[in-house]
Order: structure tokens, then sequence, then C-alpha cells
């Protein structure tokens, strides 16, 4: 917990300084911004698949990967999620997720068995990550699902259930246009070297070990 | 970009660890692991609403808050979602929610009008906060509304739009046992003492900057 750190402040535009302009000021000084802001859009013209790492020791990671999820079922593309350390789907996403299982837009593989302090048994556990990757890889393969979520992978890989460069090598076979998320805390340097886009999700504050809160439905599960 | 720092390995297990243990010693291992990993679930026991804050410079902060809407829609819970800044809903987000937009179990309010160097327009840019303010508050003092996501609502306070002293008093009249969410970089650090949960999203890379990659469908909208 770090209460008393103080945060970043990216934006360019401070509060007391916009205070203290006109109007008319305010009005050019945004409309630049706006001028960089649209050349840099204009400028961003390369369209490609991309490989997405969530990683870090804060909550999010999976949490934003089913936003992504969402948003591609949205769009109408098939997804494919496959939990390495999960055994079955959390019964809100379940049913969330419902119409598109339903529809056929949605993939759903849980193949993990918990934790690895659940199952006590490390050959199992490799057993158990490799069968999950090879049905990962099943969908990295397939142009149809344009997005692959790998959720937990960091970890398996972390413990040694997975070899990285296997799993580098797979997402080699991933076809131009399709993305792939691998979320989990502690992904190895050469991954994120691999991917395009890696955001670190960082804990400040955590209601279940600061305050003895029990994780939320809605929240958590 | 940070591509050559190395990553967090949070996990007490290391590899080259394990693998040096026999069978059993791992399974007894893990055995002790679990037991510490129950006994602080056992204690984890108290049940209350909590207030959320996604920040930092990197993705995902909307992208998870969009992951735990999800999952409350999923447990039949009614949820609010305003938006700060954007103007309207994004349409693979719109269609994505839709089902549960047409059953009432979700509201949704674009109250924004885009980012502050589109509109340039100082006064419209307040009177828009404050007005998605109020329609905020609404939610937070109703019941029924299990999970409130004020998003981007950072961003307005950062800017001058919103003052953080009436935001906090608003989030005081939540009732015990609802949610509230609150996204957008720069967090004031008041807020961040206030809050439950709070995650910062770091960037590590971003294709967008730099490889020159547009935003791609399915990942960013």
């Amino acid at each position: 917990m770090k209460e008393n750190q103080s945060y970043e402040t990216t934006s360019k535009v401070s509060v007391a300084e916009n205070k203290t302009l006109t109007k008319e000021q305010y009005r050019k000084k945004m409309q630049r911004r706006k001028e960089v802001q649209d050349q840099r859009i204009a400028d961003a013209s390369l369209e490609k698949g991309l490989i997405v790492v969530n990683t870090g020791n804060g909550k999010g990671k999976t949490t934003a990967s089913l936003g992504m999820v969402l948003r591609s079922l949205g769009h109408g593309y098939k997804v494919a999620i496959i939990q390495f350390i999960k055994g079955a789907w959390e019964p809100s996403e379940k049913k969330a997720f419902s119409f598109w299982k339903d529809n056929g837009q949605l993939e759903f593989h849980a193949m993990g068995e918990g934790f690895s302090w659940e199952t006590q048994d490390r050959d199992r556990d490799i057993e158990k990550a490799q069968a999950a990757w090879n049905k990962g890889l099943e969908y990295i393969r397939d142009p149809e699902y344009k997005l692959v979520l790998l959720d937990e992978i960091n970890i398996a890989i972390k413990l040694g259930y997975l070899r990285v460069e296997e799993v580098l090598a797979g997402l080699e076979e991933k076809p131009e246009r399709n993305h792939i998320i691998l979320t989990g805390r502690g992904a190895p340097q050469s991954l994120i070297e691999r991917a395009d886009l890696v955001t670190e999700m960082s804990l400040i504050k955590h209601p279940f070990r600061d305050q003895a809160i029990k994780a939320q439905p809605g929240i958590e599960y």
C-alpha cells in the first residue's frame, strides 16, 4: 500500500494554468492540442493484429481482457478464451457471455485445476498446462478466431509448466489480422519484447489485504 | 517504453527451486501454501460495497471497468454507466450490452463532448461535467443500482471541471452494499485515500505510439 505517494499527472493542461487563461486563450490552446492529436491519429495507419500482454500484481488483467472480448463480440468477431489456471467458468461470467456461447461466436475452455497450491501435483499441472496450450494453438492458427485470450498463461510459464520459447513460437503462427491476449503476473521479458501492447496493472490499495473485506460479487467474480 | 527493465516476480515459488524438489517436497510446499491462502480467505469476511479507482496512463482502466459491469450484470444486478468525456457509446459496446439495456438492467449516459481539445470551450465543458455528475449522483443514491461506473471522471476533476470535494461528498451517499468505480488517469490523492481498491495501469509498450499502428477494433473500441 502506497497511500502517501503522489501520482502521475501526465496532462499538459494543469488546472491552475487553465484557470488563468482567457476564454480565447483556452480555445486556442485546445485547438493546437487538437491539431497535434489529429496528426498523430493520421500518422498511425498500420492495421495489424496485436499481441497484448496484461501483467503486474494488480487487479484488472483478466477483467480488462474480458472487456476486450466483449468489444470483439460486439463487432461480430469470433473469440476463444482458454483459462490456464481456473478449472471452471465464474457463474456470472458464464451467464453474461451465454448469448455468444449459444450463437457460436464464443468458445470457452477452462483447462486448469485451480492454482498450484490447490492441486499439489506438479506433473499433473504440467500436463494440464500443455493441454491448454495445445487447445490455444488450435484457435491461434484458425483465421476465423479474430481474438484468442490465453488467460493466466503467464503464471503457467512462470511456474515452469510451459516453456516461453514454445509460446513465442506459437504466437508467430497467428494470422496477420488477428489478436492474442496473454494475461497473468510476472510476464517474462522475452514475451514483453515480442508483444505490441503491454500494460502493467499495479496494486495501490486492496480491500482483501488491507481491510479484511472478502471478494465481492460483481467486482472480483 | 521500458523494454529492457525487468519485471516483478512476486511468486514465492521460483521455477529453478521447484525443479529441484522431489514430488513429495513439492506437494508439501504447495499444501502449506494452500493452508495460508485458505486462512487468508477465511479471515476476510467483511461484506461491503467498494469504491474502486482505476487510474494510471496505461490501457485498461475503462476496459477493466466494463469487465466488472459485465460480471455485475451476470449476477442480475442493476448497473449505471456515466461517461464524463465521451459523447457517444462505442458501437461495439452498445451492441454487446444491448441485451441488458433492453431488459432494463443497464442504464447508460454518455454526457461528454469528446476530449477538451475537441470542444475548445471551457465553460461548456464545466457545464457538461456538472450535468454528468448530477446524473451520476442520482444513481449513487439509488439502492437499486448495485454498481455505478463514473467513466473518465478523474479527467474531469483533473481539468478542474469538477471539484474533488464535491465528488468525495457524493461518494458518502452510496448505500453500504453498492459499488462505485471511478476511472481516468491522474486520480487525485484524496480520492485514492478514500477508495477501497485502487489499481494503476501503466503503459509499458503501446503500438499506437511506438509502431504507428492505428487503434484496432476489438481491442481499443
